[in-house]
């Protein structure tokens, strides 16, 4: 019987030294905020580093107090005797660069300034984030190599890069659920997405004060983003048409259908929780990202991998749909890398690496113990 | 060689006798602006009445003055020798009860205050879309009976509601890119667009005069909504990862790629000729629209229909995908009715129905006049 990690804490991870993004501008130091769940051995070989997706953080597993009601997010599948073994590996997780949970983004204060970057934060990279993360393992973990790089969506963007990027320092990869690069159908979205943020009034150019912003146009966002990480038939099956109780003595444009109603509690439980910069800033990385090289092959990027690589694609998955997975690894076989696909039949979308799967469960324990 | 419909006028039917909604509110009479190309024959059997999609209008085919640079939005399929042949057929097309473009809608004085409907307006149906248009029909041009009833998305919705409330007045449907029921996937999407409308401070309940309105809301709503009109393929063609020119110098957030440049060019121009109540009211009769009946079961509904009915699909329309459109045949076939389904191989999504398809004008001009 798998049980639980239990309680944890988090931990910043200062960095006070200069940080040059990718696009050439620098921040004059950073922080990350991180997790760390089991043990980390002598020979230092046995972490597992989880990547988080765009609305994801750090606290991917455990409860943070005994009153806490809903654990970390990948809680599912990390944890002593599951498929991401806490007794055997030590599984440490950050909250991006850029992000709002902890780690450094636009809502941070510049302490060149001491006022709130607001867009004054430079556009930062998958790489950048990817490079910030290396940083902080060596730096406040002494750790060099890892065992596994493991993420779904974003989080497979940033296991790719890993492996491309430390090629000797990293044994496995299991990017899920995610893409080589964003497609126009992906980029259109997110545009959306951003259009409603920077549309609100109250987005005030990005200087919204800390009490305030623009959280119905963040709302909005997130609302049709939830949309594209379900499935057509998801949705089908789990609202179809059902009426939200008490039709009568309502005015017309009410949440009328189940649908309605969850969407409309996803957007409110999201602007508690998230900041709206982080989210322009981190769907732009997204949308930047591209490991096809200057000839335009995927190979010539990928040509550098020496981990094995395990990716995981959803048959519901339409954001980054069997295809753009299977793409990745095509790829590597033609560059005679060590690469395997498994793709999943759900009937979730692209939330599917998200929820409970044996199936799943099973390929991950298999790739990295193997 | 097909011809051009040339120049065309529209014209407003009058009705000042009350008309009682399908929800029961009731409305003191109404207006239906339409057009009509061809000539109307003796026996007045060869009337083809084609009903237009949600931002859709009356104005279908043919220019409104020299100068005019775009026809209307079915052109290409109607006109002396097209598919819909103006040489054969009598063709009609009005402006939906609901709309903005001169049927009475939300945006419409109210004759008994003297002031606009705005949410005082009753929820419309698509069942009063089409008993309004009857009304027309009978009234305004002396058409009891039709030849057929052409339209796709909500066009297809208003002719299988002709058949069923109609079913001896109408000889044949074409119900394209359509479905006999919204899915909760497609409510979701309308839901959010109504929420980014209702959202925008300019909406003021639904009380903004005749120069504002919720803009930033409505061009949020129309981008999203443009997006399920294509495909990720046919996205992919047409834009790919293309960046905009002058990329330098610019501000994080303004368009990058080619496909926001395009959606936000989508949602300016369509603020200019929408209004977003009607928006509202138009989605909303969209996600009502379910034919299925009291036992849950299409046949049902479908059972009045005499019509021959051919309904088109297309294999890249995921907003009403080739299931949903094929359901409706099959349950049309198992009342015994005289239908068929045809399915077209194309990569532009759900607006498929709306660009040139040689393909297509062979199937309808076969349909139309076999």
């Amino acid at each position: 019987m798998p049980g639980e990690v239990g309680l944890v804490a988090w931990h910043d991870y200062v960095c006070k030294e200069p940080f040059v993004c990718e696009g050439g501008a620098e921040l004059p130091g950073f922080t990350l905020r991180y997790e760390t769940y089991g043990h980390l051995n002598k020979a230092k070989d046995n972490t597992v580093l989880i990547c988080h997706a765009l609305s994801g953080d750090h606290h991917c597993a455990g409860i943070h107090s005994l009153s806490d009601r809903k654990p970390g997010w990948w809680n599912n599948i990390i944890g002593p005797g599951k498929a991401i073994d806490t007794e055997r590996f030590f599984v440490v997780c950050s909250n991006v660069l850029g992000g709002c949970q902890g780690s450094t983004g636009p809502s941070s204060v510049d302490p060149r300034t001491g006022q709130p970057y607001h867009l004054d934060f430079p556009l930062v990279s998958i790489s950048d984030m990817v490079r910030a993360q290396e940083r902080m393992l060596r730096e406040a973990l002494g750790i060099e190599r890892l065992h596994a790089v493991v993420g779904g969506s974003m989080g497979g963007m940033q296991a790719l890069q890993w492996g491309i990027a430390y090629p000797d320092r990293v044994d496995r990869l299991i990017p899920m659920a995610t893409t080589a690069r964003q497609s126009a159908q992906a980029i259109a979205f997110n545009e959306v997405g951003r259009l409603a943020i920077m549309q609100d009034p109250e987005w005030k150019g990005g200087a919204y004060g800390p009490g305030g912003g623009p959280d119905v146009g963040l709302a909005v966002a997130r609302m049709m983003a939830h949309i594209t990480y379900l499935s057509d038939r998801g949705m089908e099956d789990k609202f179809g048409r059902e009426r939200v109780l008490g039709d009568s003595a309502r005015s017309h444009f009410d949440a009328e259908f189940q649908v309605e109603s969850y969407l409309r509690y996803q957007g409110r439980s999201f602007v508690n929780r998230f900041d709206a910069n982080s989210y322009l800033y981190i769907s732009k990385a997204l949308d930047r990202f591209d490991l096809h090289g200057p000839a335009g092959t995927l190979e010539e990027t990928l040509l550098a991998v020496r981990a094995r690589v395990l990716v995981v694609g959803f048959s519901s998955d339409w954001l980054f749909p069997p295809s753009q997975n299977r793409a990745i690894v095509h790829a590597l076989l033609r560059c005679g890398k060590n690469a395997s696909y498994a793709e999943l039949e759900t009937s979730l979308g692209h939330d599917s690496f998200l929820v409970h799967a044996p199936e799943l469960y099973t390929l991950v324990s298999r790739f990295l113990t193997n």
